[in-house]
């Protein structure tokens, strides 16, 4: 057995260079929804199979037909397990630019109240920060016992920030190479900065993207206001459709699939109380949203539509009374329990199409399929993990459910037949895909003490 | 009296060189709305006042708090009228650019079918090449007469895309210089190619812009989907809202001082029939809009509510599953009858901010407010307009509405109680405001020699 006390000691000593490491990644603009930075989602890549084939992994960046992938392999002891740990090294957009106080792509260190020190820029807590948890875990293993405690084998993918289109094909591909006998994954947050946390639900989500076309070019409101069909204005009673006045989607058909939340989770739940400043840290105070359920259960256990984005018409300096020719938004869902994602994509679609005038037309592009997670509550691995956390932390873990999508969970599933272990130290405040994203140095050193411990307890 | 035979064929043999001018104009950038065209505003004007001073007018740049005025004066015959001329030098913003077949500020000549010609370029037809309609008018009989028939003082502004902040504080400080007996105004259309028209209302205008601001930074969708207000949804709703299931516009006391069309008007409008491929020109085949009136009612004698551009969250490549902090539109309202484009305002205000959220605000932004225009339809300018007009192109002028907004023409009857003739030549298809604008070359030639008659018939 590995010597624990000299294992965590070396990730205690290792915390500047990490940082160091970590600043090196972040530098690198890896924006997988935007073709231009392709070359650094790249570079990114081979950055990360540079530092695993320094650490003794046999590391190789795979090709696909978007971004590419690292899969790194490394032998553990004999009868160890075998643990496959995913990331993603892509990061989401960085604009509005304006809102950020400094370089997104350049971290720096800074001290936000007297002894919490975070890292800023984009990626830092997702998920660059949180992938390197477990290589420095594995840096601390490899500099004191040579080895690692598991037979480990690691999938950081490129796309996450942009649908995952290549990783179900490379899972077909390589299922045989990457299949393990549990997978971690480390893109999650904790329950609040003093409570490690396990999350076992997480959201699917269908990306959707639907623009609006009336008159064949733009036109003077002047003349043609009062005649002709305003594209703007059709989008946004379609929009301002899709919920009812209590924040149900009216969609047809949009809760099939969707069930209550057990009594048993409801009281962990309620156990938990409201979470710390939610709503008040965003300067909100009002949870919107369906309004006979609590805060928990519309971040985890109910779906959502959400407008992420609109355009239309004349949005720079000054007026320009036009009508614009189209109007588009995306919109996304977040689906909950057994909603079949493609079913949500055409029951929009047919809702969208039944609001379309005669003369105007609609066209539809998908962004991004997945259905929700649910994952076991009473597993070994689940146990030992909860166990060695408290121990770190000092506060037992909560078991929690998460809103956002990581997809590759249900791929783990369905295609690997191998359950996921879901631990990620993100804090609430973290800003991810918004501007000033940070991570702090505590998620990111007990991040790693956590994750040398659970690789112990697993390995034990 | 003047040899009209002379200067009409003088107009004639120009026709060439007065082209030549019209695209030295025309590349000009003078965009009035974007502050990064100011200094091209500048040399628009300046262009102006050399052209107007090579013609023995006495002219002059003059400075306002925005872009300059022109202003210019030329003598006439004892006893003759004094007539003010009013355009504009400034221009719409070209996006999207590329919809444009050809570079918008590089002017060029197209055949858009056998023997029908047509210049292209931004302004060739709003309004640039309709003012030099004028001038070029006063050119042939300068050229041949060595005078006017009329004492003449121009007025060009540079901001009425922009919401002519300037014209108000302008007329006020220079009312005596600029009185005149009739003011004459060419920025309006024919109401086909074949039929001369003269414009008796205008469509007055209040323009809008509303930001709709929730959290204080972009949130992760899958983190706050269903606990955070959406602006976008907020905004959508408001926008949804506006008007009813008959196109109606549902903001409390909109509609009053909105008068239902006397029916003799109704009868005239009746005789002249629905407009030539109004709808069918643009790709569109349904009239929008207040369904129980007639088209040409809704284009010149009804109120209208037309969002002009929206924005918010991300639209660029891909998807980003964001919940925006803001989302903002700009709206414009026409105004009939005795519309107060003030009150209009505020009862727009009201209505939305009676549907903002207690932890959401609303930022409100004034552009542009003008009332609607009745001119008389019995002056004895009028009739000799009318007459000219049929013996320059072998029609009947038509007596119509206008459905777009020209403010001065109300500030000219307000502040220097001065009545407005209108006359122009654009057509439908001149595509004013969107990408391809042009000007039909038979509009300019003949323009010109429209505006040589009425001159000639005004003296008389």
């Amino acid at each position: 057995m590995a010597d624990l006390a000299a294992v965590l000691s070396q990730a205690d000593s290792n915390l500047n260079s990490s940082l160091d490491r970590l600043s090196d990644l972040v530098r690198i603009k890896s924006i997988s929804t935007d073709p231009a930075f392709a070359a650094e989602c790249r570079k990114a890549a081979q950055w990360l199979v540079d530092s695993l084939t320094e650490l003794g992994f046999s590391a190789s960046v795979r090709d696909t037909e978007g971004h590419p992938m690292v899969v790194a392999h490394h032998d553990g002891p004999d009868g160890a397990p075998h643990v496959l740990f995913y990331g993603h090294y892509d990061v989401q957009p960085v604009d509005p630019l304006e809102l950020w106080t400094s370089d997104p792509f350049d971290p720096g260190i800074k001290e936000l109240s007297p002894g919490r020190k975070v890292i800023t820029g984009r990626g830092t807590s997702d998920d660059k920060g949180q992938l390197l948890t477990f290589v420095e875990a594995c840096r601390a293993y490899k500099e004191t016992q040579g080895d690692l405690p598991c037979r480990v084998t690691i999938l950081f993918e490129g796309e996450e920030e942009s649908g995952s289109k290549s990783l179900k094909p490379f899972l077909d591909a390589n299922a045989e190479e990457l299949k393990a006998d549990l997978a971690m994954v480390c893109d999650t947050g904790m329950w609040n900065a003093e409570t490690p946390s396990i999350s076992v639900s997480l959201r699917g989500l269908t990306g959707e993207e639907i623009t609006i076309k009336a008159a064949s070019r733009d036109l003077h409101s002047g003349h043609y206001g009062g005649n002709a069909a305003n594209p703007i204005h059709i989008l946004s009673k379609i929009l301002g459709d899709i919920h009812d006045e209590n924040g149900w989607v009216t969609i047809p058909h949009f809760y099939d699939g969707v069930h209550e939340t057990p009594d048993n989770i409801k009281s962990m739940w309620e156990g938990l109380g409201a979470p710390e400043n939610f709503l008040s840290a965003v300067g909100l105070s009002v949870p919107s949203g369906e309004s006979d359920r609590t805060i928990l259960e519309r971040a985890w256990a109910r779906p959502t539509a959400e407008v992420n984005g609109i355009t239309g018409g004349y949005s720079g300096e000054g007026f320009k009374t036009v009508i614009a020719a189209q109007a588009s938004a995306k919109v996304s869902f977040r689906l909950v329990g057994d909603q079949d994602p493609h079913a949500v994509r055409s029951n929009f679609r047919e809702f969208v199409k039944a609001r379309i005038p005669a003369d105007c037309s609609v066209d539809f592009e998908e962004h991004g399929t997945s259905g929700a997670i649910h994952l076991p509550f009473d597993s070994p691995a689940l146990a030992k993990a909860v166990a060695v956390l408290e121990e770190e932390w000092g506060n037992p873990a909560a078991i929690i459910g998460m809103g956002g999508s990581i997809p590759i969970v249900g791929d783990f599933q369905s295609k690997l037949g191998m359950e996921s272990l879901l631990v990620g130290f993100a804090l609430e405040d973290d800003c991810i895909h918004s501007p000033n994203e940070k991570y702090d140095l505590r998620s990111f050193h007990m991040g790693i003490r956590s994750w040398v411990r659970i690789m112990d307890a697993l390995a034990r």
